[in-house]
């Protein structure tokens, strides 16, 4: 397998567990966050198939492509360490959807760090709410739940609230 | 269709073409090329399907993947409009199979480029040899191909020399 098959494995994966979470959500009043903008093609892609959601934007900084740059009053700049505890604060636990893809190249920096941030993301989540990530979560209270057809098991990974 | 789409549609193009060209073209002797490096996604690919085959990439400035990094004898180090009139005096017309991956995100800028690069890569194709391009290519002698069913017609493009 390729490093090109596992490529698009992950954005197939991405775009399958999006769509599914997407639904299955669509009755939720709360809020999306994208842990991550990066090129912003799943913001996009979140943006299509959301069109009446509020979508908040958790980045460091902010080099997208021009199509896919959020509103200003739309993203939460800063190191998600800080950023989402101050959106706990603003938004209580009322996210429906949260899609995070913040790992890199090192495989093990991302389990640390997946480790790390896991309770943080945890209580921002309103219940019936959906975690949608490109590693596997460390969660007490959420459930690992099945993907859809169309996602390759290990390269996207989706969590339920409640 | 977003930009998640257009980019997955393109990956998986590239990757059924790369299949369908490297079949095609597994009786010839001459070597592979590789234009624009990039992550190495593309050339990681290319030496699992092409083990026994010389690959030789052509890439301004090495950035890639360090799974994907080519042994230094085997990169073309600078300008394309250098290195691969350069290439010619070298190998003559003996390339089995060319890959262009070149273009950026402005689209106009692509087009241009292509036409301005498509008759320096035309002379190297060996007869029966095959290019496979990212974007539309200009060129005289070589015909446009149809494409495997796994690719998106628009995604990729396949040419033949003689
Ligand atoms: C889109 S990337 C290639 C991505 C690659 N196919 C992959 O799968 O990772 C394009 C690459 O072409 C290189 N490039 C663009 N124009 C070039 C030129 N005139 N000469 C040499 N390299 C060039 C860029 O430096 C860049 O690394
Ligand atoms: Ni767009
Ligand atoms: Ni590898």
């Amino acid at each position: 397998m390729s490093r090109l098959d596992i490529f698009i494995n992950r954005m197939v994966s991405q775009r399958a567990c999006l769509n599914h979470a997407a639904e299955q959500t669509a009755d939720l009043p709360g809020p999306v966050f994208e842990l991550g903008l990066g090129n912003g093609r799943t913001y996009h892609h979140m943006c299509e198939i959301m069109p009446g959601r509020d979508i908040f934007v958790f980045e460091r900084a902010i080099a997208s492509h021009p199509d896919s740059t959020p509103p200003d009053d739309h993203v939460l700049l800063g190191d998600v360490f800080d950023t989402l505890p101050a959106a706990l604060e603003r938004f209580g636990p009322t996210a429906s959807l949260i899609h995070a893809d913040l790992g890199g190249h090192n495989a093990q920096k991302n389990v640390a760090f997946a480790r790390k941030i896991s309770p943080v993301i945890e209580p921002l989540l309103a219940p019936g709410g959906l975690m949608v990530s490109s590693d596997r979560m460390f969660f007490t209270g959420l459930t690992e739940t099945d993907l859809p057809r169309d996602a390759v098991p290990g390269r996207c990974f989706i969590y339920r609230a409640g």
